[in-house]
């Protein structure tokens, strides 16, 4: 079964009907589109934005929502109208998406209990969102029926069963989620199949057990899954975990493996607590590992990741399965041997299937073999055993000897590299500096100055700044003096500084190890300065940034994320 | 079965002898002192330290090294003396290391092919390591035998064989691991099982199978390490996992459940590539889900995950299961509501059972209650409910939203209850302080000068120094001026300093926040500072260093290890 080419759906497909859909379908596809036998169900827009440190715009959440569809995910919940305004607006402006294969989620709750649900706003909230699906909750725990929402079993059920109906006689796609269903059928059996019960009588076209709380075990979610597949044969169940225990992944994985059709999750995981279960985990493992087809170009994988993570202005998590920076890096030096020997010996999956690359960190564990390929993967040619490799290979040597690490300091080892074999040309020259930082504890403001003098050809510059610390005024000074020659350095910013101390128990020879990232707007870079004092390594890192930047502009090179 | 009160370990435990160890037995044990069913094996200074990002001191690793004691880690993998050099010196330290519990590994490898066991100088420093534990890894599967290491099975399995056997002899307990090993099986399962019995017919006194590439599913784990005990029921097995599929910590308890007795892993998930098993997540998953108690005060996980992430100079992961800062934090307006309403019914543990807070609800009486335990674990007596404890409270809440971080700085904090409760008394008082530093690049030394004016009392002191850099001329400064008064600050001197950026996306309102870990060769402390600037960051903690030293030897008490 495959999923490549699949011919783009046409316009009417947004609106699904009621009608015609056998148990076990979620949706009439066309006959040369076979059915996927596990359905992915994004909720970043709603569930992930639950979380602290992911808000997104009106702007942002179409982007993603194009994203996600270009990407092959099978629903897209959009967000949940009858609680934030803004998500209603969103449902407007997504009409205007030429989704191509992705159907949008309304979410909200059941009908409140004691009201028609005729009468409950929410709930005609959820329909004016016009959207082919809509997703609701519903309570499976008898404790948040009782004490929660101060209700009778028999009423919560009728909130559900009424709630779904109400929404299949509209013509709506109908997702029920269950929500705590974990806990609720380890509490009563019974009350949570009831409540399930109530939702498939109602017509849910799928039953999602949730584990809202997290802390469920996988062996429990397959021994649970497996009794509700028992107990209500006739309609599909789909999973939404939360990663409280580490676990969503692998309890979404374990529900799969018990029959489940639908997993529910955010890309990079995101999410209230410590998040949603992790789509960017599933897909490949349901992809490469399991045989079961989800998307046409899983190598998309690792941008889609970073773009969300950018849109929503975040850093990459660099030890993010599959798609990290570092997923494939490999450091121990006996690794790395192993590695060139036989590529896959080390590597549980190739890199590329998820559009990650193979990332050779330079360490002091390592030899002469990362060097050749850091530099072959720039571009750069280094010969095996030339004087030019050899050279480079000595000065990192020296250099690590002396404190440097260039591991998360790429940017630095790029520019060593072209300065040995390139057409490298120095883009300034430092003559001298000098900083000033002044404290008063009676109420004055600290002041921090810094001055500096750079030759540029024939031309010199000396200038003078203030700035929030020595360091910040440092950069200042450079970058005016800098810029009537090279404009362009307006582009790059600090994003990051890091400071160590090199061999600390030893303060008389302790060294100062800075690394500092760099970024355009467009890509970042790493670089690393070490000295015995913390300004002049603060200086040779910040200097090392904006040589490798004036480098790359000048060789007309895009900037490129280097490790 | 309880862990808690045991008894310190004499220090003849040091040597284990290997003679009448019981197979299922992993070392004699005293009879008040039952045997724990998992033992948790730790790998963070060694495995950890393979993943970019993560270096460690040897001053570190000996911090990290008693911490992990103190918390009841069993084992304690601290280097790869074959490999790196430095760790040869970190085992000798080491052992004036006064560990209650955990037992030092010293990691390697098997003997080389084709060589004698006794002439394999990387297994003879394995020995001079001293440690009572060695582990060695050999290889599973007949791929790596065949293309890596260019052997046989046959002398493969001998490597092993002869390896684990002249360990044994030499008194040392074995634990070997199995690379690679469920890829391996899943190639040949006689050759993956013919490599185990081979470390078993040596005599090992656990196998410990390494899910090395990190691609294996937990249903596999489980069937594999069933099928391991059936082969060989002698010796007992552990596991050791990779995240690169998030399944580490699943695959983890699979093998917990399918009779593992060891788990290895790292804190914090640190480790190459995607990370190690996270033993953060898998230790309360353990002892709360699936009642094996593994260590005997869980409340301490919180606080040695941020120990751990300061001391490597690592951000905290705020979405990080049971420790993360928004592990339990509730933002949904829905949840928030219930929580209110039924506190157990969104939270899947007890925050308080790992040393964490629910977010939204932080009482006053729980968030008191960490600081009353510290001043009692201080000596210092803070009554509850009292307005000294409300001040201190109040104080620290401040500070850490100002970026403050107590953690590894416990100094800082011993300080500021000093400052609310006992007679503290002010020992100088700083009223201005200058830095300067010049930097010429035409051959002329670098000049870094501070001057500092302080008060004792009513003695003014202005004094002048030069230094390697800033932050050192600002010390010596410092300390010239206080030399006069107070003598004994001669015997203190700054061992390590580490410098974090705080919200550094957005550079404005950036912080830094500088770690200080000051000694007198007797003990160490840590403190902290934060401020706009690093040199203001770096002075505040370095004043908190030597007040809390003059205030500790004004009261005549020992000056001890402040975590």
């Amino acid at each position: 079964m495959t999923v490549h080419g699949r011919p783009r759906r046409t316009a009417r497909r947004v609106r699904i009907t009621g009608c015609g859909i056998r148990p076990g379908l979620l949706n009439p596809r066309p006959p040369e589109e076979p059915m996927k036998s596990v359905q992915l169900y994004d909720t970043t827009l709603r569930d992930g934005t639950q979380g602290e440190g992911f808000q997104l715009s009106m702007l942002d959440k179409l982007r993603i929502a194009q994203r996600l569809d270009a990407f092959g995910v099978d629903y897209i919940e959009g967000g949940w109208p009858g609680s934030n305004p803004k998500d209603i607006e969103f449902f407007q402006e997504a009409k205007k998406l030429d989704l191509a294969h992705a159907k949008l989620a309304a979410f909200g709750s059941t009908r409140r209990a004691g009201m028609a649900v005729g009468d409950d706003p929410q709930v005609r909230l959820l329909l004016e969102a016009e959207t082919p699906v809509v997703t609701i909750f519903g309570k499976s725990w008898d404790l948040h029926v009782t004490e929660v929402l101060r209700t009778t079993a028999g009423e919560n059920q009728a909130m559900i069963r009424d709630t779904v109906r109400h929404l299949k006689t509209h013509g709506r796609e109908v997702v029920y989620d269950a929500e705590h269903f974990f806990d609720g059928y380890k509490a009563s059996p019974e009350h949570a199949l009831a409540t399930l019960k109530a939702a498939a009588e109602g017509g849910a076209d799928v039953l999602v057990l949730c584990d809202t709380n997290g802390g469920t075990l996988p062996s429990e979610v397959m021994q649970i899954c497996r009794a509700v597949t028992e107990a209500i044969p006739g309609t599909p169940f789909g999973i939404h975990t939360h990663n409280d225990c580490e676990l969503a992944v692998a309890n979404a994985i374990a529900a799969v493996k018990a029959g489940g059709v639908q997993v529910q999750g955010t890309i990079n995981g995101y999410g209230e607590r410590t998040g949603n279960c992790n789509l960017t985990s599933v897909i490949p493992i349901l992809q490469l590992k399991m045989g079961i087809e989800v998307v046409p170009e899983l190598e998309q994988l690792k941008s889609l990741s970073y773009f969300v993570d950018d849109v929503s202005n975040n850093p990459h998590f660099a030890r993010a399965p599959f798609v990290g920076r570092t997923a494939f890096a490999h450091k121990g030096g006996m690794h790395v041997n192993a590695v060139q020997k036989l590529a896959r010996s080390y590597e549980h999956i190739e890199p590329g299937a998820v559009g990650n690359t193979q990332q050779i960190l330079v360490s002091e564990l390592s030899g002469q073999m990362n060097i050749l390929l850091k530099a072959e993967k720039l571009g750069l040619g280094l010969e095996k055993g030339s004087p030019e490799a050899k050279s480079v290979l000595a000065r990192v040597k020296d250099l690590e000897h002396e404190g440097y690490s260039f591991e998360a300091a790429g940017g630095s080892l790029e520019l060593l590299i072209r300065k040995e074999t390139a057409s490298y040309e120095k883009p300034f020259e430092l003559k001298e500096f000098h900083t000033s930082y002044r404290l008063y504890r009676d109420g004055h403001d600290p002041v921090c100055e810094a001055t500096v003098k750079v030759h540029v050809g024939d031309e010199a510059e000396y200038t003078v700044a203030e700035g929030r610390g020595v360091v910040n005024a440092l950069d200042k000074a450079l970058r005016k003096a800098l810029k009537p020659f090279y404009p362009e350095i307006a582009e790059v910013s600090l994003l990051d500084y890091k400071v160590r101390i090199i061999d600390g128990h030893d303060a008389t020879a302790a060294k100062t190890r800075v690394l500092v990232v760099s970024g355009d707007g467009k890509s970042t870079w790493g670089t690393v300065g070490v000295s015995e004092n913390i300004i002049e390594a603060s200086w040779i890192a910040i200097v090392d940034s904006l040589d490798l930047f004036l480098q790359r502009h000048r060789a007309k090179l895009p900037q490129t994320e280097t490790v």
